[in-house]
């Protein structure tokens, strides 16, 4: 029985969701990023001390345990603090900054719905440094996470950025103390609508009604461009931390508009729900997936990792695979040419002939060519169904008496002499091909 | 702090373990196997319905849940059974034969020692059918790990292949009924030698020393060719079912001869503890390293999956990938060129010409070459050091006062005029290379 929140894809979709998967390493590792994978499992200390997650973890417990265990053990609900943990206990081995890329399932015990999961893979880069990391980090996450994205057939994506410093800033220099409830208050904006977030802020902050009104105004920007800066200083606000603010966010913005442009958009309203994080954050729809919400974010993180007073700051992003394949597929917004790798299929006239036939599909390997006999040797219409059902594209048939071998694409019809040692598939039926749609 | 059982490979170890995982997956695919992922996670009772290992599952429980949960889960503890639910599960959407393969962490809660651990990596491939189950599919398994190991610089692997219809008919045609218990007794012949096996079977299936000596005489068998067959029936044993597995295991033995000599050894004490066995079994030991056991095993199992009166006979074959590479990294056997995938490391004259440096690295990932901008705009020699550290064997240094751009290969001091645009390095570069030693 299927069990909610824990997806199963057919194998159709399992090839979509490799084919993401490799087009992400691939990028990462352009980019210089290592591949690491961390245990799925960490002490609930560990999982407890960080984000709001609490209630989500999933605990272990061993079925025939003889005696109380050591301590207790929590699968991970994210990628980001089981990194932070690995990098402080294994510093003295690592090469700083560090970059790794991570791609790894996730468990979390929320209500399962439509692309949330209680079991899903994410995709994960971060840096890290000791002391201090280079602000020229947060400018690099887009651009890799657009080179992964638009090498895929999925909808234009769309990173919107902002900076914790800019509203923190702002807040202050507005004369708003409690700048984070001021923050947790605005990230309602899209669900509560801002009449409903400007009496909260005169209610629970003590704004008054022109202060609200300044920090809706600011949650209203937007640009694809640097006219955000103007945006926010015609609001009449000055704090230098706002200044930092704007300076980082800007370059983030420029550095992609260089690289992408209509990749990244300043969107000044984005807080990210996560406490840790610092200054820049990232989100990410899909166009036309808009309702669905972010497929990959992420922000920088100054304070996550530390020990005793040494510093781990780090910047990172994490694209959810199974969140952005899951709303994809309930769409069906992708589809793969064939179920199954195979590019042909050896008929096989004879059971004695089996080992033949073996050969001749060994011969097609070796030169990379997905190939499998039939599984009996039945009439040459149930082999050719056998290839029709799963969508392979050629058929081989072993000449007789001397006769040459021919292959056959079972599309088309079409139906040539063929040699195992030199015959090439086209290059867009050797393996499965991906399409949106 | 570490884990005991829960092994974090360091990145060098993360991309020789990728390398295998990359070989297995394109050779499972070039043999026509389907990528599948089930979920981590069953219900106890699948969990319990099979194999010995009830004491070794991981039950999971939400930290806060709200009532009492619907069914108790439990994470995996191998990828057979939970193929198996899954086939029976979705049996009227898929095609048989079906042929999948499965990458992914299994769990145990067992002692971990070298190479035992209680989070894992697995790699199976299984063909399962409808009704009956072509043999030629048990032929097949050997060839396939035979063609991924050989692909990979470990040492030399051995498949010795059993098969339980030979056992069980010669125990019976020699008058012993219990046939079960006669396996697992000499299943304890490694363990505990010849003596101590001969005694069991004496005192618990009382069996005659005449009787316990011929089942240690076929224990003792062994040939890498058909020779097997005739040293079976010297022992002077008649059995139907004898003849029936005589007959596979010789298909087995003559078909991997003919792929790879070698590759396969007819080793009549294998018996492989898993109860769900029906015919064929397999493990496989590295040389120099028999020592640490199989580290790939499986079989035939005809009765695994049944719904009403259907049944779903398969058989399948999984590579301990955390236990092959545990042993070998253990004996520091494996090694890899460099710690980061990163091929070039682009100098930064100053931190103003970021945009430039970026532009450069840009070039070089477009055409595939793993590039990174130096982190700071330190003196060169610390940019170097920098490379030298994670063993990048280039830097590019951006020409200045309209100075063509170079590269330097800091291995050997070799520094040479480029362009961005179109210089290559040497193929054995691009990426980091993984020995044996």
């Amino acid at each position: 029985m299927p069990i909610s929140g824990f997806p199963e894809w057919m194998p159709p979709q399992r090839m979509i969701e490799q084919r993401v998967i490799d087009r992400a390493r691939a990028t990462f590792e352009l980019y210089g990023y290592a591949p690491l994978e961390t245990r799925s499992v960490e002490p609930i200390e560990t999982l407890l001390s960080k984000g709001e997650t609490s209630k989500e973890v999933y605990l272990l417990s061993r079925l025939q345990a003889e005696k109380a265990e050591e301590g207790q053990l929590g699968l991970h609900f994210d990628l980001t603090v089981p990194f932070a943990r690995f990098v402080t206990e294994n510093a003295g081995k690592l090469q700083f900054p560090f970059k790794r890329y991570q791609i790894q399932k996730v468990w979390r015990g929320e209500r399962p719905q439509e692309g949330r999961y209680r079991e899903f893979l994410q995709a994960d880069i971060d840096v890290v440094n000791r002391g201090t990391l280079p602000f020229h980090y947060d400018t690099e996450m887009p651009l890799v996470i657009g080179d992964v994205l638009s090498g895929l057939p999925v909808p234009r994506a769309r990173i919107q950025v902002n900076n914790r410093k800019v509203c923190e800033g702002f807040y202050r220099g507005l004369g708003l103390a409690q700048t984070d409830e001021v923050l947790r208050i605005i990230d309602k904006l899209d669900k509560i609508g801002p009449n409903a977030v400007k009496e909260q802020l005169v209610a629970k902050v003590g704004a008054t009604e022109a202060q609200a009104d300044t920090c809706l105004a600011l949650a209203d920007i937007s640009s694809e461009d640097g006219s955000f800066v103007d945006a926010v200083r015609k609001l009449g606000v000055s704090d230098p931390l706002l200044d930092e603010g704007l300076e980082e966010l800007l370059r983030v913005v420029e550095t992609a508009r260089d690289h992408a442009p209509g990749l990244v958009v300043a969107e000044l309203k984005i807080a990210r729900g996560l406490d840790y994080y610092t200054g820049t954050v990232y989100e990410t729809q899909l166009e036309g997936y808009e309702r669905f919400g972010s497929i990959c974010s992420g922000g920088r993180y100054d304070n996550l990792a530390t020990v005793g007073n040494e510093s781990f700051p780090g910047v990172g992003i994490s694209i959810g695979v199974s969140r952005m394949l899951g709303i994809l597929f309930g769409q069906q917004a992708l589809a793969v040419s064939r179920s199954v790798p195979t590019c042909v299929v050896v008929a096989l006239p004879h059971e004695e002939l089996r080992a033949d036939c073996d050969r001749t599909a060994g011969a097609l390997r070796r030169r990379g060519i997905p190939a499998e006999v039939a599984p009996t040797a039945a009439k040459f219409g149930k082999q050719i169904q056998y290839a029709d059902k799963r969508g392979i594209p050629y058929v081989w048939f072993p000449g007789r008496d001397g006769e040459p071998d021919t292959v056959k694409d079972i599309r088309s019809g079409e139906q040539v002499e063929a040699d195992a040692a030199a015959w090439e598939p086209p290059a867009a039926d050797l393996h499965p091909v991906i399409s949106g749609s």
